[in-house]
């Protein structure tokens, strides 16, 4: 078996010969090393080349597990939004809590840890893409409407109408994107103040 | 004169013989044109042969106006502060209104009609650029800072301290940004409806 496939070689059934570069990635470090470059140098640098380069392995290893670079992007994109989907399904197991704590739960998020921050320049880096690109802004898209419905379940547990806990839900998602996002300095210490107080904030009742 | 001047001419004063290109085209055409391509294709793309072959010009005559293409990058960048401190400007000129119409000008702003929706395609082109450009980062950066720093004084001359004027400010802006930035599904009418109602939820006092 030739060790250097082409580009254009259809991909081989698994029955076929072992191959020392198949055996040795998975699709999984494939897609991990899409998302480092994409974070890293924007997604105009997530090519095949790039990558085998990167693995030190042969462009045509990469056939072995996609069709093509833009199954490559989708998968890191069903990577980025399982991830996220788990968060939010962690939080959902939590639902006999309190949704006070919930909500509080929403906004301390981004400050949680190292994997947070990393998850957070991922979603930065996906969000950037999305502006150019229809497929990665309906991952984007899907993943702030599950969110934010998520938010509004929260503050539909508090009491508050239809209408009133989207608009609050959709205030509160917009603080803790932010959160993650600009880059106004502030202590941690004072940041988590102000995170109790928009926590308040948001759960104030309109007179009248 | 040469109508084919090389890349690494210096710049010669604007008292040598006049160039068709150099009287056809003004700095300010490059940095718009330097802008559109950033927005449409990304900052990777915004290179000297792309603007030059888009603007029908030679590459040599963008060294009539730029040093170089980091010198345009920067230009670009201050094309765009001149526009935001503007608006912030006539916003500050307007200082003499109810503080509570100035923050509902704040919240209402990004609906504002074409010129609007162009302004907020720029931005977030910027933004991400600047999640990978050090040059980039600081311009966004000052920008939120100055923006945050208006909202907190609107929220001072309602009457709040320092810290939660702020706070309060911080979560305006997050809300203006992400209703620009994130496209839940909300028809106008329900839009301008949810404004209203977090411009009275970011003014009420807590209690205690």
């Amino acid at each position: 078996m030739s060790a250097t496939p082409t580009t254009t070689r259809p991909r081989r059934s698994k029955a076929a010969a072992p191959d020392a570069a198949r055996s040795a990635l998975t699709p999984e470090r494939w897609i991990e090393a899409a998302t480092e470059v994409l974070v890293d140098r924007g997604i105009d640098s997530v090519r095949v080349d790039v990558l085998a380069q990167q693995l030190q392995v042969t462009r045509g290893s990469f056939y072995w597990h996609f069709r093509d670079r833009e199954e490559l992007l989708r998968r890191v994109l069903q990577a980025w939004r399982e991830r996220a989907t788990e968060q939010l399904t962690l939080r959902l197991e939590g639902a006999h809590a309190d949704p006070r704590e919930q909500l509080r739960d929403v906004i301390s998020l981004p400050i949680r840890g190292r994997a947070a921050q990393r998850a957070a320049r991922i979603e930065l880096a996906i969000r950037a893409w999305a502006r150019r690109d229809a497929m990665a802004r309906q991952f984007v898209d899907e993943a702030d409407g599950a969110r934010i419905a998520y938010i509004a379940q929260v503050f539909s547990s508090l009491g508050f109408g239809v209408a009133e806990a989207r608009w609050r839900a959709f205030a509160t998602y917009a603080y803790v994107v932010a959160e993650s996002q600009i880059a106004a300095p502030i202590a941690q210490l004072q940041r988590a103040e102000r995170d109790r107080f928009i926590e308040q904030l948001m759960q104030l009742p309109l007179p009248g």
